[in-house]
């Protein structure tokens, strides 16, 4: 073998959040965006979305403030969880062994540079639909409830970071990620940006720049949808349900995902994602946009609105001191 | 004026189903369709869709067979009604007056040659929406739920009748609806189906062939969505609900609407239907299919199950005699 | 009869076009569009899209500077093209008779309000699709060609006017237009805009407040394609041509239509349009926005650019001295 | 390491048709799929994809019948590649070097158990397009050209076998490629389908049962667009140019993509596909559908007619002797 980089995460797992208001942001999950609670334990409520082969996916925790607790990484196999705690040992980012977390885990948790929590696992329990939620077609998971936006799943996450380009070196030369875009900042060396996947998905973990002085902060976790038709539709439903909307319907240019930006009752910033290209070559290299470039943003999508490259949870007064 | 039919039929109105299982009937429009009761009294539930301005729209009557109830229509203006009524008492189709229903009415009830029930109305009751059901655009009736497929409301109504012709004629001379398409018989006479309208829409009255010796029966009630992608995902919603889905989606080659049939847990055809082309020109004459090419059926569109031409409600055991 | 005014008006028909660039605006609606040319004739080129049942619907004009040369409304029958006329004549509005135009026609002339020209007529020619344009559906008046954003018809068009209310009550008095939406000046008298219909659609007719001293420009014409992915379809076809996008796709909060600005090399902005809400109880009554809360445009949809009301056809210096 | 099969393979790459009609097809492609010549060379054609990274990928070849000449598969690095092929000839699967063609390849050649030519191979060239071609937004590889049904590229392709288990063995043991969906034939042994995938994706491979003594032949290659709403919009394009449409728009039970089933008029099938699961569970297992409830196609979808079963290119009279 070469000392590349082993590809050996799968996919993006569960994934927790923190919230100050508990009650309305379950609610936004279930009446909006079509989760289902499938477990309350004391101030954390475990949710699916129909899309989840693994049991759930999502905790909500109730907590003084929002903010992302943790994300999980599947890894492709026992041998492949083993050799990533190595390499994170061998390399100077000590973790720890937490526990498994309904019929989840064990997780081996680990911060990327930024302080932001990840749990890397391979052992997992399967979503087995009661009656009543059981699919007519036995290779889906769950029977399409079509409650609200119906998110099929997690698409990615969007993590706020000082050093983008460190957290995204540490997660090439660690994990194999793949990077597909990546926006310098004007300095020619630091970045701005940077799209990262484990597949052929344009996007499962995006670092964009933190700044203020804060670490660890989120930007916004994206479900699926299975159509821009679907992410129309979510805007009506939000738009009725006086759910504040950020941004969108519109498109990013970068991997020209299809988005529509909200806020959560608690505060996290939560998109309702469409789309976004898949890179098939091997051999592909990450798109580098110069920052003069990246301003112009060519093709089509409305313009973000300022506030969008500032808010991140937990929210911190200071904003622009960069 | 000229003695040509003036086009004084706005737009069809509430309409009653009959239903053998009325709890499973409107769990059916409530759960699966999207649809809201606004008031309950007896064996009576009032539903309403929510692009629906009126009150109500759908009265389900818990009955010993499924099929129409009635149908009704919106008078253009008080004037209008009693020039319709004029017209219909001296032409011989006498009806009676009945008293109006939860707000909406009185209706001139008469049946159609066929002897299904309509109704001629033009009083009627806004919907109100009460806090928490207001729109959060203005000129919108009702907050968009985003529960399954999510109707916005009635589309068209298709009835089976013994003599299409004469039915289709009934409407053309006494209340100038127009006819967009006719399906001749082989007897190059007799017509197997008519698609008629008050408006441009391509279809809001259709009648088809009726081929047992009954009277009155339905073929379907057909409920709109926004888009052919909101067909596709109702297929996803009541075939996940175990629905039974007789035909589609697809598309017809009359009026070129895209379609869902399913059959309520009542018995009831019922379509969730997208699109039909508009019909803009003033002089625009109907397109008449003669039975050979109509059998050819051009353009795409997936072939529709003989049961289709058969099956109305009430249903009855003979079926194919003619 | 009462002394309402007639609903005589049946459609919006063909309408004219100045450009300085006629290669290039041609070339737009022929390319980007998916119009055919039916027709050239000097420095006038004839075009038709797909869904058009009459021979032509646009003729681009070259000329020394961009705008509109004329609209048409095709009027409900011969003596309702007599009885227009009359009131015209009657109310001080006088126009002329011109001559038809490759089978469209005569055509009454008159200006509006604000000096647009409009023509009206009810003669016209049905196109007769040649072999190889014909559509397999004998319903369709052409073969669907799937070239660019494959626009069905003209949807609406948007004049500027000094005074938009003096225009609104003209076609409202002598033509029943209905009138679905206004927006009132802070004065609370005179209107910014107002959205009319001459049948069950949300608009075929706009004035928005001309903001300078000019007369008779255009703000833009709309042609429809059959669903909001078409839109974002178009999107991309016209980025990719290197087509300006002065806003879009977004969404409308006045009819609610989903909409994409383009500024085809002529100057005129163009929209590619598709939805809107549809108009069906006959005693509607316009909803009026007060300047306030227009200003807060509720409901999901991006922002426009300050210059969507500012700019017009032909361009002017002065953009905002009112 | 284990003695895992690597998964080796990135992607299906170049692929070729033989045709009668090589004006006809090609005609097709480019007209109506809305792919793009790059090159003519004797009696063939090379065509691509406006999402092809690699300079094209298709190449129609006059010939005096239908079916496919070849298809590749893009392995992840040289070293891959060579691991590959001597795996091929260390299993009895010796095949043979063919010199790169049009800048893509070398390919090593070697027959699936079934007959089928396909082509390994890692050097390839990446498209760039010319002035006129290059797509605005940097990471696209072609302006979007808005020509005809507009497919991205291909999807996958559907090869008949007699022996649909071995095919299927062969692929996963040698090269492992990952098996989603099996259909068992009513003995419990063999196999009448299987949906193979060298990523993420549902399905790239697919072999159903050939029914005749033949081999090597094509059932379908499928090209991708973008939603489910290009599938209809595409139907609509072929049925006015009097492609015959053999099944669809309508949903596959198997991995659940939207379909659209034409002949091109060299007499291959060609699918016009959007959708279809992906899978992230790096330890999914294959579902097993047995004969009777395969039968039964859960879901909704229209049933397909017979001679989507039967026909495969090249055509052989004998149809059903199985």
């Amino acid at each position: 073998m070469t000392d590349e980089p082993l590809h050996e995460l799968a996919h993006l797992g569960p994934h927790s959040l923190f919230t100050p208001d508990p009650v309305g942001t379950v609610r936004y999950f279930v009446d909006l965006l079509g989760m289902d609670v499938v477990a309350q334990d004391g101030n954390a409520t475990y949710l699916r979305a129909f899309g989840d082969y693994e049991a759930w996916s999502l905790k909500v925790i109730g907590s003084d403030q929002a903010g992302v607790a943790w994300v999980s990484w599947r890894v492709t196999s026992p041998q492949a969880l083993s050799r990533r705690v190595d390499w994170l040992e061998s390399h100077g980012h000590p973790g720890g062994w937490v526990p498994q977390d309904r019929g989840i885990g064990p997780y081996y948790q680990v911060p990327d540079p930024d302080g932001h929590v990840f749990r890397l696992y391979y052992e997992t329990q399967r979503y087995l639909a009661p009656e009543g939620k059981r699919p007519v077609v036995p290779t889906g998971f769950q029977a399409y409830t079509g409650r609200g936006a119906g998110v099929r799943r997690l698409d990615h996450v969007n993590l706020l970071a000082r050093d983008v380009r460190g957290c995204r070196e540490f997660w090439e030369a660690g994990f194999g990620l793949r990077t597909w875009e990546i926006v310098r900042l004007p300095d020619g060396v630091g970045e701005a940006a940077a799209w990262m996947s484990s597949s052929i998905q344009g996007h499962e973990l995006i670092y964009t720049q933190e700044r203020t002085h804060a670490h660890g902060r989120l930007h916004h976790f994206a479900y699926l949808v299975d159509s821009r038709e679907e992410v129309l539709r979510a805007a009506e439903i939000v738009a009725d349900a006086r759910i504040r909307i950020e941004a969108g319907p519109s498109r990013h240019t970068a991997i020209q995902g299809f988005y529509l930006y909200t806020r959560e009752p608690g505060g996290n910033r939560i998109e309702i994602a469409n789309g976004g290209y898949l890179v098939f070559a091997p051999d592909a290299e990450p798109h580098i946009w110069d920052a003069q470039t990246w301003k112009t943003k060519p093709g089509w999508g409305a313009p973000l609105p300022p506030e969008f490259h500032l808010y991140g949870t937990p929210d911190v007064k200071e904003r622009s001191e960069r």
